[in-house]
Formats: structure tokens, sequence, C-alpha cells
């Protein structure tokens, strides 16, 4: 086919324009990579922006927005990716205006409901530093002295854990052989990593069986001899142990959830009938589980009592101290996770109470040895005898997080660590005080830690409270009501308490009560914020006692 | 007891010391914290100092320094965390001098044998911002507007590989029942996610039976009536199918590991037969799994083809699209992805080639309701009904990694990506032509994408090569002189290239060789970069041939 004249220059021109297209896109995206002083200065432009969003979202002392979700849904509804860049400035507004301005102010010192707080501020600069430096903790040869400090910062905290001498140390520290710890990027793949690790290890090779690693669990359970496997620990376990169960093959019905008391720690002389009862029906106990912090109450489950139990019966002992590990910084509150040092494996949140930024989990292990049961290599990367940390992992390529963990540990020291564990127990004490001489509120265990755990009574109510003499109906309208409380909190978006419910109370019947939720853990709360919160809450109520409740 | 009158002032100034020194904490402490004008001042002195930091990191043209790890080592040798709080000039000048200088340049234009590169400049800002917006993706309570961002930049690219309609994109995307995507850690979370929800589906609840969730492997096995359970997938599948594998109690030798051809395919023929082996054997084939781009050379599997034997075989079929994924961003290279349409679950790492900080994993799924089989719940966070990302996710608590992808995808656009992909494949193919014209090095497979398998030749041997004449024992000494000279190039740390074995050549004979492995992805590196890389090679192999092959 020949073209005519006519055709031949349109043709010509539409490639001339492509082509100067194409250009304008090769130009665009490599002045976002360039390492010249041109980029430096969009780098810099962008950062002055962004750290006046920063700032501005920083200094908000309310919650939240009002926004409603429905507008969110609404507004980001488009599954199309833009063909052409987007100029950054107008990226930028778009991200103020719509993502900034409608997140939630989590360092608010009103925001006392969640597991999140303010942060030391040199985690900003150094997050930045860490993209910049953009290492791979997967292996040695893309994260090189990272992964050295990797390992003393998971070293020093094992210390202070397990509180080993020297010797065993300088043994280890820096032994590719052996893993005192691992970095992960949360709580959960920390407690499914142990459990992993007890699992492999319980059940592994023997005589002419290569193991569960590699024959998987049915074989293993056969050549053991076992009709099953079971986790136990406490009703009141984060349901990352349910995540493992379910993954490990093992099934969520033989995680054991063993009553907690009033105080929310595990009823002890139950867990042994457990332990008891799995070994009666032939069950391999993988591990026990003991809490020292539950997610919804702070409740430290008695340490030293399972790890008796667990010793006794030759089982894996798992703590679970996500929330409540950093109590081993104060003095005045360690003594509350007393027996945690004879854990076999231990799980703590550096993002919780370590206060460091989202994404960073720690398991700990007794045995330096242990994680060698889920070890794994690959030609390309994991060499055996290398520092590659990730041999020993559930994840492969990670970011240096270790650079936030290493920081918080020199920048804020032992000490450091101690004043914030102590002064977020101390406010919490406050306030279990005022709510003790608020008849709007009913207090609903004493804390163990720095979460809290009441509720308010609409004032009809109050005096069957004191008496104890609420029935199942009146317990139904308080639920209504503070779960409607809480939602409208919530909405207002001033402050913010978060919500759980609650079986196990001392209420002779086991029947299900909502209850408000404070996680006192950041240190800009003062005293007069949490009186903020709990007075809006009883204007609040009283609206709504108003509107539903006579 | 009584203290006498010189014992008193003693114990008292002791006490007025110890409260001083607390009260000195508490200051250090506080002021980490305060979101005062003096913080944002404090915190303008680290931006400042840890900029200069990333500048200097950024500029550097050398992959490494040339730093002992036996340096390293010694240097990290610290068990116990520091008392007081260290001083932030200080430790700002130690993470200098002992972690920023001996980190690995991942953006420098030489460094090209990891899936490592540059980054776009604006990913550096966004993480200080996503650091100080600490949003929690596990709930809306801790994301608001960022769990819609997310879920908007997941359906973004599930269409672009699932290409369905307007209508189905407005149906789930923002639908709270629905799941397109989840962001989760890394590629290896990506994969186990997928495999668990292919697991999960494949042994459901039926009739009285309430699923491998509740009831474990085991029993689902038994209930199915199947002797036990594999995944089949090329020998080149990564090793996080291993820990899949091992971690949901299947067991690594049902990891069905099929042969791959020269050019790193899986070989179909021999797919289709272990698909029938299992079927034979009675075997529950839990997933078929695709590569698209693997990882120790690039390869890319004829997804059209796997697609087809999961469908007649009724198997649930995933791509690890990790590596290979955005090819599909690139209109001259996207036919190698053909099929992937097809798959029921999809992996891509956006800190691949998406140019994102590392730490972002994504799963798609094409059937919007396939996670279901993975939902947890829990009282104090995961609702039922809500928008909590948390409740289908291995992960829980997660930072807002979303904002870069949701950045990226915006600000590099759809041919931007394009261009960054052309490029790197391009580049690759001026790598691979440049090999072939050079006798010192022999090219062991034309590249599927941008990862490029090719060896150093000692002198003496070159003539063998191209007969084709080489021994067992002459591979041998090229191995030794490969592994060496690799160590050697990334021990003086002007360049580096990676390494790995590969068994699958044309040799006749299966014998392990030793290759080295260039990853071409980095915008920054340019033809004169990659003459730079050879060139090196070739005199430091020159000097090694001096001392040992002659």
């Amino acid at each position: 086919m020949t073209l005519s004249k006519q055709e031949m220059p349109k043709k010509s021109s539409f490639f001339e324009t492509e082509q100067a297209l194409n250009y304008e896109i090769e130009e665009q995206v490599m002045q976002l990579f360039a390492s010249s002083s041109h980029v430096t200065s969009i780098e810099s432009q962008i950062d002055e922006i962004t750290n006046k969003f920063s700032q501005d979202f920083l200094s908000t002392l309310d919650a939240n927005t009002h926004i409603d979700l429905d507008y969110l849904l609404s507004n980001f509804s488009d599954s199309q990716i833009p063909v052409q860049p987007a100029s950054l400035e107008s990226y930028l507004k778009y991200l103020d205006n719509n993502i900034v301005a409608h997140s939630i102010h989590t360092s608010s010192p009103r925001f006392i409901g969640h597991m999140t707080s303010a942060l030391p501020c040199f985690v900003r600069p150094l997050a930045k530093l860490m993209t910049a430096m953009n290492q791979n903790a997967v292996k040695i040869e893309t994260a090189k002295a990272l992964s050295f400090c990797e390992r003393e910062a998971l070293a020093m905290l094992h210390r202070l854990i397990y509180n080993l001498d020297d010797n065993f140390y300088a043994q280890h520290i820096q032994n590719n052989l052996s893993t005192l710890g691992i970095l992960v990027s949360g709580g959960t793949v920390a407690n499914i990593t142990a459990l992993w690790c007890a699992r492999n290890t319980a059940l592994g090779p023997k005589d002419d069986f290569l193991g569960i690693e590699k024959e998987g669990l049915t074989a293993a359970l056969d050549f053991y001899g076992y009709k099953g496997a079971a986790i136990i620990g406490s009703e009141l376990m984060h349901f990352s142990f349910d995540k493992a169960a379910d993954l490990m093959g093992i099934g969520t019905h033989r995680l054991i959830r063993v009553p907690a008391d009033c105080n929310n720690r595990v009823d002890i002389q139950a867990l042994r009938q457990a332990v008891a009862q799995c070994r009666a029906q032939n069950l391999l106990i993988i591990a026990i589980v003991g809490v020292a912090g539950t997610t919804d109450s702070g409740g430290v489950d008695s340490l030293a009592e399972i790890a008796e139990i667990a010793q006794s019966a030759n089982v894996h002992f798992h703590v679970d101290a996500a929330w409540g590990g950093p109590l081993i910084f104060s003095q005045q509150h360690r003594h509350k996770l007393a027996g945690i040092e004879q854990a076999d494996s231990v799980t703590i949140d550096g993002h919780k109470q370590l206060y460091l930024p989202m994404g960073i989990g720690l398991v700990f292990f007794r045995d330096p040895y242990m994680a060698k049961a889920i070890e794994k290599q690959a030609s390309y990367t994991m060499r055996k005898g290398s520092f590659d940390l990730g041999k020993r992992a559930l994840e492969g390529s990670r970011p240096g997080m270790a650079l936030f963990l290493h920081a918080g540990l020199n920048l804020i020291g032992l000490k450091g660590y101690e004043f914030l564990i102590d002064e977020g127990i101390r406010k919490t004490q406050y306030m279990a005080d005022r709510i003790c001489t608020m008849p709007e509120f009913e207090l609903l265990a004493e804390p163990d830690t720095n979460l809290l755990l009441y509720r308010y009574i609409p004032e009809h109510l109050r005096e069957l409270v004191v008496k104890k003499q609420l029935t199942e109906i009146d317990n139904q309208l308080i639920n209504e009501c503070n779960e409607r409380l809480q939602k409208i909190q919530r909405q207002i978006g001033r402050t913010f308490i978060s919500r759980t419910t609650k079986t196990t109370t001392s209420f002779g019947k086991e029947i299900p009560i909502i209850v408000l939720r404070a996680v006192i853990a950041n240190p800009l709360t003062t005293e007069d914020d949490i009186n903020a919160v709990l007075n809006e809450q009883i204007q609040l109520a009283s609206e709504i006692s108003i509107e539903t409740f006579l």
C-alpha cells in the first residue's frame, strides 16, 4: 500500500509529535532520578512543601477531621493510572488536601485510643536517610554495615530480656550461626515466626524422618505419633495467633483459648487443665503463649507460673510482649514481667512502646540456634556461612528499619525509656483515679499497664451500678450507649477513645459488654488532655441520653 | 537504724543528684517529643545534618567502601543499651562514620548486581511525611484517608493486570467486601498470602466440615480424600515458595520444582507431567506457579500455556511477577506476560521495578472475594463490615506505604513506567551485545528482561568455549575464577555484579556453573557505566589469572 501525499505529512507529524512526547516523558522521568544539583533542588522544593504538611499535621490538637467515610470513598474511586506523569506541584496539593488532611492525628495528645503515639523527632529525618540509603536487609551485599548494626541492636534488647553474661554475647552477637533475634515487619510476623520455629523444632528430623519442614505436617504428626497439634494461651491472645494456627495448618480450633480472670490474666489453673487435656488427647503442644500486655486491656499474664507449666510439660514457651515488653526498662514495673527471661521466644514491637515508626516487629530467642529450624537458602543470594539476614526469616527483601531501632536505643537510652514507661503508667493511674471519682463512668478493671477499660453509665442506671443490680437489659442499654458514644466521639474528631467487647467480667453471668478503651502512651498527653477527653464524653453522652435513653 | 551525721548529707546529696539526673532525663526525652518550635528547630538541625549524609551518599559513584567485614563485626559488638540518652550530635557523627559510610550504594549506576536501584527523588521527602503521619494501615481508626487511597492504588494496578471493565471497578474499588489486592511488606509475604488463599479455598468449608482454617490441614486432606498437598512451579521459583510450603505444613518436598529450559523458562511438557503425577498420587495441587522474572535470571515463563494447564486441571494459578510484573507498562514488552490476566493471583513488588522504597509487596486477586478465605476478626479492632484493611491480611499493624505507591503511579504514570522498563531492557541488550563481542566473556542466555547471566573465561580456555569443548575440570576452574572475581570486585567496591549458580545450562551434562549476574534497572546506569563494569572485571580477572590460573 502506498500512501497518498495528503496522508504522508499527517503520519509523519503524528510520529514527530509522539517522539516529542516521548522525549518529554524521558526528560520528566529522568529529572526525578538524576543525582545532579538540579534534582537536589527539585527534592529540596518537595522537602520544603512536605515539611510544611508535616508541621501542620503534627501541631493539630484534634484527633481527626470529621469528614464522612462516604465522601472519602467517592474521592478515591479512580481505577486508571494516569497516562502522563502528574506535575509535582499539583500532586502535592492533591496529597495535602485529600490524604494528609483526612489522616488520623495519631500523635495528638487527645488521640488516646490506639497503640500509636507521637514519635521522637529524630525518626522523621532518619526515615528520609533510610530511604536515601535504600538498603535491603535481606543480604549483606545490599546491607553491609546495617546487617551488623541490626544484630547489635537485637543483641541489646536480647540482653535486656535474658540478661545472659558477657561471654554469651561476645560469642553470639556477630556470629553468623547465631540468631538472637529477627527484625520483622510487625508483631504478627514476629508471633508467626516464633511459632514456626517452635513447630519445626518439635517436629524436626529424627532417624529416617527428614522433619516437618521437608515432609509436611501430616507426615510429621504421624511419625511422632500425635493425633494433632495445638497452641495454648489466654483467650485474650492477639488475633495473630489465629492467623498462625490457620497458616501453619494447625487449625484455629486447636488454638486453645483459656479463660482469663477479671484482671485480664490467664487463669493458671485452667491453663494447667488445658495442657493435661491436650496430653490426654495425644495432641502435640507446639507452644504455650503468655501475653504481656493484651491488646484489648493491657493485662499481663503471670509469666513465671506459665514458664513453670511449660517447663514441666517440656513445651516451647512464647511470650507475646508486643505491647508490654518495654516494661522491662522500668525498675518500678519490670517485676510484672518476671518469668519472661524463661521464655524460649519473645515478641516485642518497636512501633509500639519503643516509640519507633510503624513496621518494626522483633522476635527474640533464648537459644541462639533455634531459628536454624526455619533456615532456607538460595544460590543467587542466601548463602550458607554468609551474614545474609534473610536466611532465617519469614520475610525476604526488607528495609533498613534497624536504623530506627539502633537510634532509639542510643538516643533515648535505658533511662529515657524507663521515664516513658513510668509516665504512661502514672498517667493511666491518674485517669483510673479520675474515673473512680466520676459517677458518669464505671472502671472495669484496675490497669496492669497503660490501657484502661471503662464505660459510660446513663444517669438513671448509676445507682444500680453501685448496688451491682444491673439486669441484662440494663447492660444492653449501656452497651448501645457506649457504642454510640464512641462512634460519635470518633466522628466529631476532637478526641478519640477506642472500644472493645469484653465477656470476661465480674457480672456473675457471661454477657458481652461494650467498653471504652484508653491507651495512654503518648508523652505529649497531659492530665488536662485526659480530663478533656472524659469531659467530652460526658457532654456527648448527655446529648445521646436526651435523644435515646429517657 | 539511725544514720550518723556524716552519712546524712551524703545520702541526701545522692538523692538530690539522682533527682536532678531524672529531671535531666525527663527534659532530654521530652524535648525529643514536644511539638513546640524548640523541637521543630532540633528536628531541622537533624534534618540538615542527615540531608548532608544523604547527598554525599547518593552522589558517590562507587558501589561500596572496601572495608572488611571483620572490622565491621568488631565495630558492632556492644550488647549493652546506653544508660543515658546519647547526645544527638555525637550519635549522628557515629551514624555517619560507622553506618552510612559502610552501607551499599544501591543507587550507584555501577552497582548493577541486585534488584535495588536509584529511586525517584520524591520518595525521600515522602518517607519523612509518612513517618510524621505515622498511620497504621491495619484499621480505619488509625488510617482514615490512607485506607481508601491504598485501595485506589491497588485497583489501578489490578486494572493494568486484569483489564476488567468500568462496572467491575466501580463495584469493587471501595467495597469493604471486596479485596482487589493486599499491600504487604514484600514479595515473600505476597506469595505466601496468595498460596494461603489458594489452600484455604481448595480446602474450604463443606457440609459438616468447617474448613482447613478451623480444622487444620490433616483433617482437611482427610475430609476431601487427598493423600497430601503440593505446589507446582519452575525449579527457578523464588525461595519464598520453600518458606510457604514449610510454613503452611505442606512440606518442601511437595513443592514440586519442574525443570526449566536453557532460557530459564519452565518446561511446559514437564509441568504437564508433574500435574498428572500429582493426580496419580492423589495429591491436591494447591497452586501452579508461573514465574514472571526469575530472581536469578529474569526469565519469564510461558504464562498463557501454564494458565491453560491450570484451568484444565481446575487449579489455582499464581503468577510470581515480583520482578517482571511492571513489564505490563511497556507496549513493546508486555506480550511476554501474555496469560497473566488469567492468573487467580499475582505478586508484584513495589520496591523493585515500580522504583519505590523497600517494604512494598503487592498481591492481586482476580476474584475480589478470594481473600475472604483468610479473613480474621478481633473485637478490639477488626470489625466485620468495617474498612479495616487488616481483616484480610497476613500482617497486622503496618505503615502507610500506600503513600509511595499512590505517588509513584501518579508522578511517574503509565508512560513514565513504560520508559523505565524499556530503557532497562534496551541497556541489558546493549550489555549482552557487548559481551558477545568480547572474547573474555561468555553470555549464558539471551536475556528475557533486564537480568543478564554471563561469565568470565580465562584466556587459555577461550578457544575451547568457542568450540564447545570444555571439560568438567575446565568448568571447575572457570567457576573458581568467577567466584574469586565476583568477591574481589565486591571487596574493592568500585563496581558490583552479583553471582549465582546455574545447573540448567546447555552443556549436555548437568554440572553446576558459577555465573555473573547483572541487573540493569537503574535509570542512572549509562552505557559507559556498563563498559566500566566489564572493563574492571577484565582487569581484575587478568590479575587473578596471573596469580592462580597459569
